[in-house]
């Protein structure tokens, strides 16, 4: 990872984004001043893990941090955006995917940005920021460059992205990641009814994104739909058949790589 | 890995089931004695690999073989159990799913049984064998001990499944991988369209995959739907308003999550 001499940083939010960036840019060498909540218990609980102070009012907020990370839900951005302070020198930047940077932009002046990393992030569980890809956008060039300069400090990945294209980015990021993990707990409750354990398809569930590492998803495709077997998709829309929403997803996915199919094969 | 005196194996099929079973089954130090199929230079291809002879005529198949093991698609499963001599000694077992048992049940006295591995198997990538569970069906306890037997020279996990719970099991497998990967395409055609590299979801492929190894995919789901953020559901289905089946998906999708979220929080 490349050095900086450390920064002095100011968390808004304690979401599972804030305590994974928080962390990560606090073993990175930065110092994380402040986190800030609207329920100070959150931010004491995240303040207290990165040695920073905690405060619920934005009023409080340290003047002379060198950046402001907004790691709030989508739509408090605009809120927050307003309560900060007018004179900020430091650079007030959003980690939100479908969030333009343009939403930050309050006051004249303000060196506006994001930070968008590219991951799912959960309290349980670690993250190895080495690998996570950053996507940076700035105001100015100015910005742009720190930000990068931040961002290179906790993981190789680092690349800019036009808020349209991080729009993109994150669509495609929910596909891959929070309806994967949807249809991974629809199989969990299919095994568990028939008395199956979730074991049995963790290895499965690895391989097939392993795979995706180092295949095009397309050229991956296996299954009853990507080999046009009529007579194993009538059998599973009928083992379906007492949760017809489970059977008209299973439908509507088969039918999808079905046509994809028939589209590539001529 | 179990040891056994070495069994000599006929394998009836070419294709990624067919082909990482051989192979499989060979590194534990079985013999494949034969390979069958309807297309000769498919067979004499997986033969060749495996130190086989190659058929594609089931009246000249090998009398004297432990296991026939049917690794063909679905459908094809009853002709073949059809086309086999009647007078087998061995077990003749098939690989698939969403087949009961009884569709290899020809002739009066035949040690049917099935050896179903849960896994997806691709030609361009190894498999690693000892984590791949197999689910285990019999007509009788001789059947089942010797499949299970077999099994567990190439796996520690071998287990035992009537013809009802497989057929869950391979529905599950279905969601949890040939959907899953289609999601995967899905995201990987988005990042396309908007001048992205699938290197960017990489990672986040493999930690949504890696998340379900410890967590309950319940639990472990984050992402727009999941936190019931309205106005980012919102902007996403504008943004693929020109695919009316991916739109529809994504709403369907982040329905289904939604209710979760409220029939769990009240």
């Amino acid at each position: 990872m490349k050095q900086l001499p450390p920064k002095r940083i100011v968390l808004i939010g304690s979401g599972n984004v804030a305590t994974h960036l928080a962390k990560g840019l606090r073993a990175a060498g930065h110092s994380i001043v402040q986190v800030y909540s609207r329920t100070l218990p959150n931010a004491q609980k995240l303040a207290k893990s990165v040695d920073a102070s905690a405060l619920d009012d934005l009023s409080t907020i340290d003047r002379y941090a060198d950046f402001y990370l907004v790691a709030v839900k989508d739509d408090a951005i605009p809120t927050v955006a307003g309560l900060l302070p007018k004179d900020l020198a430091g650079i007030v930047a959003h980690t939100a995917g479908s969030v333009a940077m343009n939403a930050l932009e309050r006051e004249e002046g303000r060196h506006c940005g994001v930070i968008y990393p590219v991951q799912t992030f959960s309290v349980e569980k670690n993250v190895h920021w080495l690998d996570v890809p950053i996507a940076i956008e700035g105001i100015n060039d100015h910005v742009e460059h720190q930000l990068t300069e931040l961002a290179e400090t906790v993981t190789e990945k680092v690349f800019r992205c036009d808020s349209g294209q991080r729009l993109a980015l994150h669509v495609a990021a929910v596909f891959s990641c929070n309806f994967t993990n949807h249809l991974y707990a629809i199989a969990a409750d299919i095994l568990s009814k028939n008395a199956l354990n979730l074991d049995l398809i963790r290895p499965l569930i690895q391989e097939t994104a392993d795979k995706a590492q180092q295949l095009n998803p397309r050229d991956a495709q296996t299954g009853p739909a990507a080999r046009n077997d009529q007579k194993t998709l009538r059998v599973h829309q009928q083992f379906l058949r007492s949760q017809p929403d489970i059977q008209a997803l299973y439908i509507a996915l088969s039918n999808q790589i079905l046509q994809y199919r028939q589209a590539t094969q001529g």
